[in-house]
């Protein structure tokens, strides 16, 4: 039992919002507020009971409280949270008030109303309310505070009872940190205010003024500059540096390579300058670690390094800008030859093939190897063409054709190999599926009609889908879902017996289906140059094992991927169903109903049937 | 009221029905067979009933029988319908019979195997029954069925009561067509057994007798020849007209080109032949007509025509090809460059700049033109790649960069118009959305709990989901569902208020999102190019309008793909559900049920969220 004065406390402030939201819409706010202030309710109420209304009549809400003192501890207790939807719940059935969706946040709002509200009404009258609206900004701003304060003492207001510039920072030492305040004064580059904090704080003098007359003393761009570096504020520490001359650059190298403000620093000198041409290189070596070498050496190359770009370009295979590079330079012939060979390689090493062989046989000038490289790479009719331009016929006979043999039986038995997992796979999953639905079922006959335990039930839905997470219901966001649908295919196992095994079957039939799908272009190639050489056999052959191939899993896909797969209830109702069998089978939908969410999210985990590039035509007409 | 005999009739069949599933069970065939044929009960149902007990009883029904005649009459009566789930179904709850799933028709099957075990047990004696299993068959063996008379003919059979040769043609002459016989005895070349049939016939010999004189003097190949060409048999009649040597290779060939067999005829000549070439040429010529120039080319090139050939490669745009076969002839070098310029136009026209450029620099000799190409292709890398090959930079100023600015601009002009039709879009799909919400819901309210006519809530759900197909459950074949899907995707129109606005909408957005996810590699190679050229501005601008247009729309992708939107049904339960509320959910979802087939169509025709592809590293770090 709770004790007794609580429960007073609870009952009596139910009728207190009563009587407070009657007199917020009445527009009575001082009543409103001097009742809550007694009662300790919570100010930001008077705002979220009806944040339009209040916008609207704020000029009323400040002429009714008519206390400086009142409306900075309104301000000071401005929160983001809307105490409408936490503290105090509206009644049932009371409209539901909108928040104004300027994507702005609250207590901005509220501030920058009441100040544009106090100060057309009296600035000098609300002067210490206006600071509070400055400072009490999700990002305070200290330095307009400061500013008006500084505004105070060079033209005292001549209003009686106007608040003086002492009074006026005294408030701001009370409302911010002293040493935030004094580092924001500095911020300003405004010396005169700074001393001004500095003398109504209890900073000693000896530590202050030493380092304000240094500053004094700098060059103004340079002062600026070290005030923006002391206060950690780079970007605009460059930007001052940067109008300090030549002779300060090597400072503003290390900055920018301290903090990593590369971009910013190109954007401030002139392309055709020394200045950037040494921020270029360090960048590009900045970028050269980062892995972007390509990046670097494009800067390299239009600042005037060809030497450093073409570096840059040859270790990131960019191998066309490297040869750009290195036929601007020039480079020798037999240097240029040999970075022919060298990106070739490394070309060679990514199977791009086409691009080796242009390498070799133009730069290089070593056709026989560019025919070769483009043998090896299967690229038959690029190969072609270089024998007749360089009239190497021979090589046809001594490698061409070979080639094209090999290239026949080893595509033969790669695919003789996939359909054979292909089918494998596709046993199994049948086997599986069949005898899951067999569990299904007996679950259904077990525990079907008298049983309307949900335990139970969930139980077996889980053992139907093999999810560990069908007793979470939880609604878990797109991303970490993501994640986690990531990792859980990782714990796909082909392995007989394991939890998904169906599902992992899926991938694998449907990774067999891509990887052959795409040989389309592959397969076609070959077969023109087999029906050239005449291997007419083989072409038929090798035309044969693709197409049934193909058809085979074209024909599967159905069977593999059923329709309404997502959705393999039993029916409701139909010619052999009884008034049980119709209840169970209702409450089982009500079970999967109920566990949607996480239904949708293993259905995601089905992999789509693959989709077969029909309009690819790689057959022959010629072969059969 | 049913006339009162016809009553009487039904009645009796029942009761007779099941004394023959009894006297089949217990193998008494010849009970079953006299009942059968005097009740005109349909004899397929001896081996219908069983059939596995029927092919491992088959002496014993032999036996039994006892009788050609009522072997020729079980045969003569065998059907493919399956008598037992047409005419006479077994009793409720008997065990369905498997029908053997080997794939080949019952009635083959069962003339197979009874001719087998007649075979074995005395050919002689069944000799009529045997020819008849060959005569009944799908595909009529009458060639082995004459054989086996010929046999008789040849060697009379000693048995006592064996039949003779006259008998057994007799008797086949009864069961098939004499024409047929006539025509298949020819077929077997033998002219003793043609004779035979035809003395048999009614054919007049002044018809047939000077015809089989006069293939009786042709020379053995030829004369098959024409025997197959009279049958129409053109393959065989081509195999053996290819045997009559060099002299009648005009017919051969007309035989080809007539019946358009090229393919065959290629494999009775050898590839180093005169007629070999002469087939090749006549082939390729068909190709062509059939829109086949490539492989047109490789036959004529192969079979040494490469002047032909040549013109194939050139008019399907097979350049390397074609290239090749110029070099080979060889084509003088002014010809090789008017070839190359030709095919570079084709190439242009259909956007393949690289290989368009290729052939224009190497065989046209004219690289200014190549490089105009790659620039007019936006394939920066490799123009600059031919501009400093060609030592040609004035081309950089005078045509590079400005189409750098002019691409940049027009990709920065298409991304905005493409965010602007998705952004509209967007609004309207979900303003669709929520109009087709409340129409359900209204549905709902109003005809809910107590209206139980289906015909009112198949009206709503056609109204849901706006397809015209509600009405019809039947299950239609996925490949008359496909080519409905696709000209019911020409009838979605964006037009507002169009009944499956919403989806044209989804298909709409869809296009964008792939249409924009597709510019990754080419927005990359453009801002690597703008960089280089000291572009910084127009490349940050870009890449900035790009990542805004991929974020924004891959942000959409779950708005406009909702999970589970294939599913929209209101739950079924919830705190503020009432019992009527609960059944009302539950008949509409049973009505969901029954109309599944329909529904799942629909659902395949709601397009699938595109993939975008964010493993494409498009931006530069260079950049902001």
């Amino acid at each position: 039992q709770m004790p007794r004065g609580n429960l007073e406390t609870v009952n009596h402030r139910a009728l207190v919002l009563a009587q407070l939201r009657k007199w917020l819409d009445s527009l009575r706010f001082k009543e409103a507020f001097d009742c809550m202030r007694k009662l300790r309710i919570n100010l930001n109420l008077i705002y979220d009971h009806n944040p339009k209304v209040f916008l609207e009549t704020i000029i009323a809400f400040i002429t009714q409280l008519n206390s400086i003192n009142h409306i900075n501890l309104f301000l000071t207790e401005l929160k983001e949270e809307n105490t409408t939807s936490t503290m105090y719940p509206p009644p049932e059935g009371s409209p539901v008030q909108p928040q104004p969706a300027s994507g702005m946040k609250k207590v901005d709002i509220v501030c920058d109303a009441l100040r544009s509200a106090m100060e057309s009404m009296d600035p000098n009258k609300f002067c210490l309310s206006i600071l509070t609206t400055h400072v009490k900004k999700t990002v305070p701003e200290l330095e307009i505070a400061l500013q008006k304060v500084h505004e105070l003492r060079v033209n005292p207001p001549e209003a009686p009872g106007a608040v003086s510039a002492e009074e006026a920072l005294k408030y701001l030492l009370f409302l911010v940190n002293v040493n935030d305040l004094y580092e924001h004064s500095l911020g300003t580059y405004d010396f005169d205010l700074v001393l001004m904090v500095a003398e109504k704080s209890q900073k000693d003098p000896k530590e202050y003024l030493p380092f304000l007359n240094m500053l004094k003393s700098l060059e103004p761009n340079y002062q600026r500059y070290t005030i923006d570096k002391h206060l950690k504020r780079y970007r605009k520490a460059l930007l001052h540096l940067s109008k300090c001359g030549q002779e300060h650059f090597p400072e503003a190298l290390q900055l920018v390579k301290e903090q990593k403000l590369y971009n910013e620093a190109l954007r401030l000198y002139a392309a055709d300058k020394a200045q950037y041409k040494a921020l270029s290189c360090a960048y590009a070596e900045h970028l050269m670690e980062q892995q972007q070498a390509e990046q670097a050496g494009l800067l390299l190359w239009r600042c005037g390094e060809p030497a450093s770009a073409l570096q840059a370009f040859a270790s990131s295979s960019s191998w066309r800008n490297a040869i750009c590079v290195a036929q601007q330079l020039p480079l020798p012939p037999d240097q240029l030859a040999l970075l022919a060979r060298d990106l070739a390689e490394k070309l060679i090493e990514q199977r791009r093939y086409s691009e080796a062989a242009l390498l070799l046989d133009q730069y290089a000038k070593d056709c026989e190897e560019a025919i070769l490289a483009l043998i090896n790479g299967a690229v038959w009719e690029e190969a072609l063409r270089l024998i007749y331009m360089h009239n190497r016929q021979d090589i046809t006979e001594t490698n061409l054709k070979p080639a094209l043999l090999d290239a026949f039986g080893a595509q033969t038995v790669f695919l003789e190999a996939q359909v054979a997992a292909f089918i494998r796979h596709k046993t199994r999953l049948a086997l599986v599926r069949e005898q899951k639905e067999k569990a299904r079922l007996n679950m259904l006959d077990e525990d079907g009609p008298d049983c309307p335990d949900a335990e139970l039930y969930s139980e077996a839905s889980s053992v139907m889908t093999g999810s560990k997470y069908s007793h979470s219901n939880s609604r878990i966001s797109s991303r970490s879902s993501k994640n986690r649908r990531k990792a859980e295919r990782k714990k796909l196992s082909l392995k007989e017996g394991s939890p998904m095994e169906d599902r992992a079957l899926m991938y694998a039939l449907s990774e067999i289906i891509t990887t052959v799908d795409k040989m389309r272009e592959e397969v076609h190639n070959l077969l023109k140059a087999l029906v050239l050489f005449q291997f007419d056999r083989q072409a038929e052959k090798l035309q044969l094992v693709y197409e049934e191939a193909l058809q085979m899993m074209e024909a599967a896909v159905p069977e593999v991927w059923p329709e309404g797969l997502q959705n393999n209830q039993a029916p409701l109702t139909g010619p052999n169903s009884t008034a049980n069998s119709i209840m169970a089978s209702f409450q089982q939908q009500q079970q999967q109903q109920q566990q949607k969410p996480v239904t949708s999210q293993q259905d995601a985990e089905i992999p789509p049937p693959p989709k077969m590039r029909n309009g690819v035509k790689w057959k022959l007409i010629v072969l059969k």
